[in-house]
């Protein structure tokens, strides 16, 4: 009989750390051991999410690093950016090599001062941005499949690279040209009560936020640059929608040269071909976030105006935007089945 | 020209407090004198409720009761209950003949022993609690008329006391039957965020909450005992809905006698004809929150199963079951058409 | 290698339809064999469903029924009442030995007089009424292992009876006095458009419908009636709620003596020690949809009021209340782990 | 006593004739006459709906022209469009002094072939388009008053105009390059059922629609190209969101010369200085529909990124997109204040 994983979660207790549990509690492969949260005294998992009842009902672990980075193979932190990288080195001196997928922004950006700008904080790991790969399969899963430490993206970058990414390789558009207006659910703000997302302040409204100032617009900029291999400006406006969870993107850009928009449709067809979580809509249709919704895929559509292409795309935000592309990392660095945990069929 | 009444508010930056200003500000005999709230620095109301830019811009007051009581013909005190209390002597203090309506639970029970049990805190002004008078103006008018201090009902009490009042005066029902399921909107529990009206936590969601400990059960208990003239016992079970404002009350009684529905549908009638805010459906229909929301409606229909009688009711829980109703019994004290400020068309 | 079930669905373009496929495309023992709808042309299954694209992509099938039946291990029928005992007959006919579960309302009544009252239909196929065993697993399970042909519960009644039951086998309550409150999401009412499911009529709404005259209450009778082994009587009033999915049901009962509630939920949970997929809450919860959506899980909990005992249950209309218990009826009758393709993990 | 207007309605049975009645009902110059539906026998417009039982119960018409051309100064036309043509000549035969405002998109289109292309029907009344003043009072006001007949507009152009207006009119931007991304609530579709609007179709969901193709497009267009006094051209995507009402507008333009953004900030506050019903909102927020929900406003906000400057409006489309725009048209006609039934306190 094989051995499964020993898998273990930092900051269990957000609307990430629960879709981690969910979902792994399924994968053939792990074994749950820790899951850890900062907490007194210690609850199990089902206490704090009831739909776990009967699922996994595991008591949790306190953020007992030694013990928890020695007891497992591969460690997931859902713990806050900037709390994030104040136990990672600490896991890694415990077990030097200890695998990490790190869900907070924390590692996600090359350059420890573009960090320190976006999220207002001193980065107290900079030395170790460099052996971070970052984790969006569809561009970098051969560096993934080799990485020992993976920064997991964030939700809005994601949904916009895998939007973009055929475009930009292909080198069909003006970079300097990409307006991104990008409608969320709310669970992308956290679990954590605040009087913006309280439920009448939601409920039968919208509206913009951190218009042109999101903290993920560096991160998209950085990873829309390496695709392009040259300077990607963007004006990223979010916007945020009475749902729990989807990300919706609408993204509008110029073409190089005419193109018909079928040929375009091939191009992201053909790109896209092998991957098992991206789907190209057909002509006519748009991405829907119910259609995303408690799965892994991104769908992308497109629509040609003159000379202006949309691209729209759709993803979970706590799957494919968090959790479960951080199980597709996993899989990936343990030479499992990409898809193991996350389909109902494998193939 | 008429002198208008200078009214004022305590507690102003709640969904009570928005909902207050918002019709007080059409109403014709009103002039908006103190604004007041605990905060620093003072903004002005439209600032904490951007909806009412361009229709309320006043500057807000501090609490500084001795200005505000004496400069004041009527005043709402919309405080949180234990706090509207610790306020409402000074103003008494200060203007001894100042009109109040108390929004807050704190001077409804007649009794300041059930108070303290139901709302677990020692009552600090109960040697005033038999001068307030009952502000359910269908049911207590006259006295309302003569009233200097009003205690304005609570959300569940209102919806719940029509529609059950023709049938206790009529002593139609067994009075220890009464089952009380109630469902509510989420601004019934305030503005302050909490974990559990968070957006995510609330949306897609619905459950029942201090099932038969409810800290309205005892003031419905002791009105529905008036009307009765004998102790009334209820099973009350509010539950939590997705919807921003609304009550629907769903309500179980055992016939005396037999009778027919629609017989008893026409002493519903005739009680309330010349009510103007009491709507009684007719056969075949219920009462559904789109339709009293927004206004200071409360709409009642009936159904018999049996000997079972089901009553329900559907008020807006923020004007019927909070500020409309305080506005009712301020047109009442000031002997003003009762309607004003609360109907397009007065009568 | 194992041969797998040949399993056909009747009628596959509703909400059930969607589940039954979104959750047998990943039962490990079931190949989907014919997706039957009555819609020309025949479409793939993803393009009724953009979120089962990349999941399952059959082509429809005519409702060609020779083929169907001939072809079959198990066949699902979610088609409409009426609809679906027009078909029925002739599947037996061409296969007198295909396992049959319908989930429309058919054969859930054992007398067709019942029937015809309750859906204003004549029955086609009354002969056959006592030959379907009722499919609610935690009552019938031997009986159900041992037939050819089941009829599925309707959502309310799953719910409904899963409260109930230990109270009515134990004898603990007065049959005559129940009163089922009931609130249930728009799932229920089908994937057709219709007025009253427009969403500007739903959301911000909430109201009672088919007061005391709801056409599931004669099988919520029949069925605690064989629980109680005598006749039981209810007043049922459901509601319709501002969600997508999810029944909420709240249970008035009154004892026939004296009890602690701790007593009461002890019986509770030794009664339902066994069953995989119910959950008896701690004193002080209460079941919310949000725990039990998008999985199998009945969750009960219970709060005593004097003699008044109050049960609450929650499940996913969809799932336990449709789909899920249907897949959970295949498992028993092919004799597979009644868990399978239901549960992430088998036990 | 000075008179009344007499006012009709054709078409009262959807949204926009409820808000219509709503409104108007409390309209201190008004009096309604003919409230004209399609539907057999004629029900009371609370039948209709239900909100309105005691505000106004008034007995529905048929849509007997002669009588209510006769009987009416000022003739709404809430008909959907393709059907308001139809009826309108008939009106101005009768009466050939009836001031008419159409809320169909019938008269808005000056050319009959651009009509005719972007709603795929004949024009049946061409030779009256040029006859029609555009009423958008912050625009045509002039005109407005000296006119007979007004196309109401639409509610995506409302929006859309009043937040490009100060633009355009001050030469501020490239008019070739507007992109334009709006968020609509589901009332704008009407009050027909039809499967995209079923409530489980749109909860927790959100997509783009007629992606670059939306028939309104052709009315910014023309519109956008007075203001600018030469041609606009746009990409226009709406996308549908899960709320009953309100559409918020984020669009982005390039400017033709560097500018500071308090600078253009201030050219916007100026411009509409005297609007009653605009608001510019202070740097750093932005519009929300629940500010503006249930009033006659339009919040505007703008922030800069490079040489982007982006727009924000938000209006409730029902009113300042559809009936309160009509009615603020209707008051400019009859020389009555602007406000007038439209905000709590006139100016």
């Amino acid at each position: 009989m094989k051995n499964k994983l020993r898998v273990s979660i930092l900051g269990v207790n957000g609307y990430t750390g629960f879709e981690l549990v969910r979902m792994l509690s399924s994968h053939s492969d792990v074994e749950l051991k820790h899951l850890a949260v900062r907490q007194e005294p210690l609850p199990k998992i089902s206490d704090l999410f009831p739909a776990l009842r009967g699922i996994c009902d595991l008591r949790c672990s306190a953020l007992n690093i030694p013990d928890i980075a020695a007891e497992s193979d591969i460690l997931f932190s859902a713990l806050p950016h900037t709390v994030s990288m104040s136990y990672i080195p600490e896991c890694l001196s415990v077990n030097p090599g200890l695998k990490i997928i790190d869900l907070s922004a924390d590692y996600r950006l090359e350059n420890a001062a573009v960090y320190e700008a976006a999220y207002a904080a001193k980065h107290a790991d900079a030395g170790r941005l460099s052996e971070f790969v970052y984790g969006l399969p569809e561009h970098h899963r051969a560096r993934i499949a080799e990485a020992q430490l993976v920064a997991n993206p964030g939700c809005f970058p994601t949904g916009i690279q895998l939007a973009l990414m055929p475009a930009l390789k292909h080198q069909l558009i003006d970079v300097k040209s990409i307006i991104i207006d990008s409608k969320t659910g709310v669970s992308g703000g956290g679990r954590q009560p605040r009087a913006a997302f309280h439920f009448p302040e939601i409920n039968e409204n919208m509206h913009a936020y951190k218009v042109a100032e999101h903290q993920h617009q560096p991160e998209i900029e950085q990873e829309l640059s390496r695709m392009a291999e040259e300077t990607v400006e963007t004006v990223f406006v979010p916007h945020l929608i009475p749902v729990t969870r989807g990300i919706l993107n609408t993204i509008y850009v110029k073409l190089k040269e005419n193109s018909a928009e079928e040929n375009l449709r091939n191009i992201y067809a053909e790109f896209y071909d092998k991957e098992r979580f991206l789907r190209i809509l057909p002509a006519g249709e748009t991405p829907r976030i119910s259609a995303v919704n408690y799965s892994n895929f991104c769908d992308v559509a497109m629509k040609l105006s003159g000379q202006t292409l949309i691209l729209m795309s759709a993803i979970d935000n706590l799957i494919k935007g968090a959790a479960g592309q951080a199980i597709q990392n996993m899989n990936i660095m343990a030479a499992l089945p990409e898809t193991r945990g996350l389909l109902n069929q494998e193939q």
